[in-house]
């Protein structure tokens, strides 16, 4: 029943915001005029304001209006007649804090499942996994769970990114720190390129983009993935 | 009282763990035949034993022997005696979690404020500053508390990297997280790069190394300290 892309990130190199998931955009959301927008994020520190204008300039592009979450008294009234959700990226540690402190995480999941369209952009596709545990952002807060939606039987790591042979650096790598996930934690990671996204329609789960991409399991060899394979069976 | 190496990483590129450290370790431990090694972070999943055994081969080389914190079946007797700590790097939400579910946190602490020489590497120096904000890893495990030792009176963030103007890649770079961060806390934050370490002894805290550092300040432009500034002032 889920109607859902789930995106590495809002913006690829050499292109504006959104703008290379336009077409796929006006197909998720073409029953929807007001689109309900979660700031929580807050990308680079801006205000749940500035942040909502900004989407809200993209999305008139498209032709939808935005309506941000943080706009209404109550958060009941804000997903009640809503026709279509966007969470975008920033800081996932605050945008779950965030939806934890406000209530939103349940009506959230309840809307998504009853199938409203819903676009997750970096932050807002890692609250789509089991947990937001293989999040690269900084712990900027302290939320009080880290159990996100499990919109999927996965977790996502956004804007994936392979190991550079040529690094000189010593920090961990993606894939070390997914490593580390794993000696402790069963779900399977889904690492999204820059320019994939996830397509979740009428019970399926399929890879989009022009990108493969990595899937790591627990006490499995990392493997990829080609563009247009299902996911539906990882859990 | 204090007296640390706070480092940014154990290991430079092109050089042996700690190698590049080996002299200023020699003076830290001049008196300590044997060393309380904390194991917690466990770099790439491995065992609290299998860390510890690495880490002694690595100090035979100086002529000091490792015990693991894990080791004692009672923790006030690890440190009763101790002549020396090491805490290593690996996650260090991993290494904060574990530090709160074994009460290692107050004798730790204890320990550093009355002179016992320690030394961090990685997530063994975040856990120096006030909190575990900054770090770069992974959330694989939720600690109850990222409130951390505040031997110095600001956050660190070990292994910093520059912006890379050439980058395509879209997700955040060091600074724009950082800048997150200041948006909700006040306390500094110091990027040190690899091969940078702090010195505290005698109330002072001394950048070491051949490399500059970057102090970010809230409400601050960044800015660069070279080596041999004192932090000691920062707060």
């Amino acid at each position: 029943m889920q109607n859902c892309i789930i995106a590495s990130t809002s913006t690829i190199h050499g292109s504006g915001p959104l703008e290379y998931l336009f077409d796929a955009l006006i197909e998720l959301y073409k029953d929807s005029d007001q689109i309900l927008f979660i700031p929580y994020a807050r990308p680079g520190g801006i205000s749940h304001d500035e942040y909502t204008i900004g989407v809200n300039n993209i999305f008139k592009k498209i032709n939808k209006r935005i309506l941000g979450v943080h706009m209404f008294p109550d958060i009941a009234e804000a997903f009640e007649n809503t026709q279509g959700i966007f969470t975008g990226g920033g800081n996932t540690f605050l945008l779950v804090d965030q939806l934890y402190r406000n209530n939103v995480l349940e009506p959230l999941k309840r809307a998504i499942d009853s199938g409203i369209p819903y676009l997750g952009t970096s932050a807002g596709s890692n609250i789509c996994g089991l947990t937001m545990q293989t999040t690269n952002d900084m712990p900027i807060v302290h939320p009080p769970s880290i159990k996100t939606l499990g919109i999927m039987p996965f977790n996502i790591n956004a804007h994936y990114l392979d190991p550079n042979p040529k690094s000189t650096h010593k920090g961990e790598t993606r894939e070390t720190r997914i490593k580390e996930f794993h000696n402790l934690n069963p779900q399977p990671v889904v690492g999204l390129r820059e320019g994939s996204w996830l397509r979740i329609l009428d019970n399926n789960i399929i890879l989009e983009g022009d990108l493969s991409a990595r899937v790591f399991e627990q006490n499995k060899t990392p493997y990829e993935i080609t563009s247009k394979s299902s996911l539906s069976a990882l859990n």
